[in-house]
């Protein structure tokens, strides 16, 4: 696969997702129409879209048909994007710029963005449940399942929870590793695994493959982030820069220095290739996927 | 039925309800211990649990299994409880009481509030697509997506912000209507529905008519809810009063009077009655609990 497939692949992916979100989000011209208008304002037109990017991939991998994907997908999505709207409030990390845009506790305001946050999650669920979603019921519930359990206390929000008690701590490379896992591993790895069981079932050891990997490239973008956090100006991360270090939170890079940040991130990435290397051709676009989420700062 | 026999009933629910929640909600000692330690306080140990009665009495008529409903009552029960959370928190109403103690931004802090509500948000979903339900997966699906369609932005997310966006403002009967039949109302007439769908289906006719005395209970509770604001002092109310009238937020009282608002709710209480009549003794204990929610003042 030539450079230029890949970058056309991810291109019609990044907009069937967005049309997909698109249809998902309720019309902004339904009431309560500001609640809606700001529904749209947090999930639509930005970001890279890598967890449904990471779906689409596995999935390919099962076989299972693009529109099923699309579902698990934006499901995936709705998740990430009421993190990252309740994650900006004031409260959390308070930060004003995000994909470029003002946050929507600015552009509208914090109680706006707890409900929009609120009604995202829910709409994440509404989705795999729907009737159009193409999988028999059983699958529908082991996705909820699946979504579920890494979104909650003991996933994305209870990394998010153990972030805020590690603030102004130093914490080892363990305890970082366990933030990070619950924190953005669990939904990245979620979404790999979504991918894999929306199609023909695959099997047991490549789906411990995909695991793997899936926990690797779930790390390897925080370490990654890191990187472009103590790196980046404002303008290149579209999300206002530094901040990690301003709100003296532990980081790869406050824990390892720059260097070895950067050379912990290629030896997770070598790992994460040969994790798959069994698998061949079919798990292509998976391994360009964790080269683009390592070099997307290059 | 004696009014001893439903006190009894009500008491034996409210046991079991609160069993099967601390059996879903994650132990304090499981990591992160702080959130699931708040998790807990913010649902434990206190509450009528209306919905679960409601689940439960509703379930009666289908026949359901107990224990099937104790899953449908925790589920709502703690999107009843995420929803107080995050409508505690000061972007919020910015209420210090909630059931006779700290709020759980005052108890805890403000990150942990919005993380507990998005967590048991989680929970509820979670709990539903648990392989334990003892509900085959259709079951399982249709329940998801009802409670997710009550819960979001076409529903109890988007009656507060319409409630948000009626601060300040004199709304006509309709309009105040339509903000509880989203707010609160949806919930209820969920709780209803879940308890008629978790056995054998129930007649066409049957559903029709425990639809529409579920959507004459949530709005029912809303105006008891509004006299009880009203009139009672903070002690008795659990909660901070007079809060609505400090917020200049339109209530059934400020629109009609205490003497028209009690009226009303004894109306809509004589229809609620009707409503189930051709349903015999099977639906005593859901007009039983109709009588509970306009007299729990008195």
């Amino acid at each position: 696969m030539s450079q230029n497939d890949f970058a056309d692949w991810m291109r019609q992916i990044q907009q069937r997702t967005e049309a997909a979100l698109g249809n998902a989000l309720p019309d902004a011209s339904l009431a309560p129409t500001q609640l809606h208008a700001a529904m749209r304002y947090a999930v639509l037109g930005g970001g890279k879209r890598v967890r449904p990017l990471l779906v689409h991939a596995a999935g390919e991998i099962a076989e299972a048909p693009a529109e099923r994907l699309d579902h698990a997908a934006c499901a995936v999505e709705l998740i990430h994007a009421y993190s990252l709207v309740h994650d900006d409030m004031p409260c959390m990390d308070d930060d004003i710029l995000r994909r470029g845009k003002p946050t929507v506790h600015v552009e509208y305001d914090e109680a706006t963005a707890l409900l929009v946050g609120d009604a995202l999650q829910t709409l994440a669920f509404q989705v795999l449940a729907d009737e159009a979603a193409g999988i028999d019921t059983a699958g529908q519930v082991a996705m909820i399942r699946l979504l579920a359990g890494a979104s909650g206390s003991r996933g994305m929000a209870g990394g998010q929870a153990i972030d805020l008690a590690a603030v102004g701590k130093q914490l080892s490379r363990e305890e970082l590793e366990f933030m990070h896992i619950h924190k953005t591993g669990a939904l990245i790895r979620a979404s790999v695994l979504l991918g894999a069981h929306a199609g023909t079932p695959v099997a047991a050891d490549e789906l411990r493959r995909l695991d793997h990997f899936a926990k690797l490239v779930g790390l390897l973008f925080q370490v990654v982030d890191d990187i472009l956090d103590a790196e980046a100006d404002t303008a290149t991360l579209g999300k206002t820069a530094g901040k990690d270090a301003d709100h003296d939170k532990p980081t790869y890079v406050s824990l390892l220095g720059l260097g070895d940040a950067k050379r912990l991130a290629q030896e997770m990435l070598a790992d994460a290739h040969q994790a798959l290397a069994p698998l061949g051709d079919r798990a292509a676009r998976l391994r360009a996927l964790a080269d683009y989420i390592v070099y997307r700062s290059f």
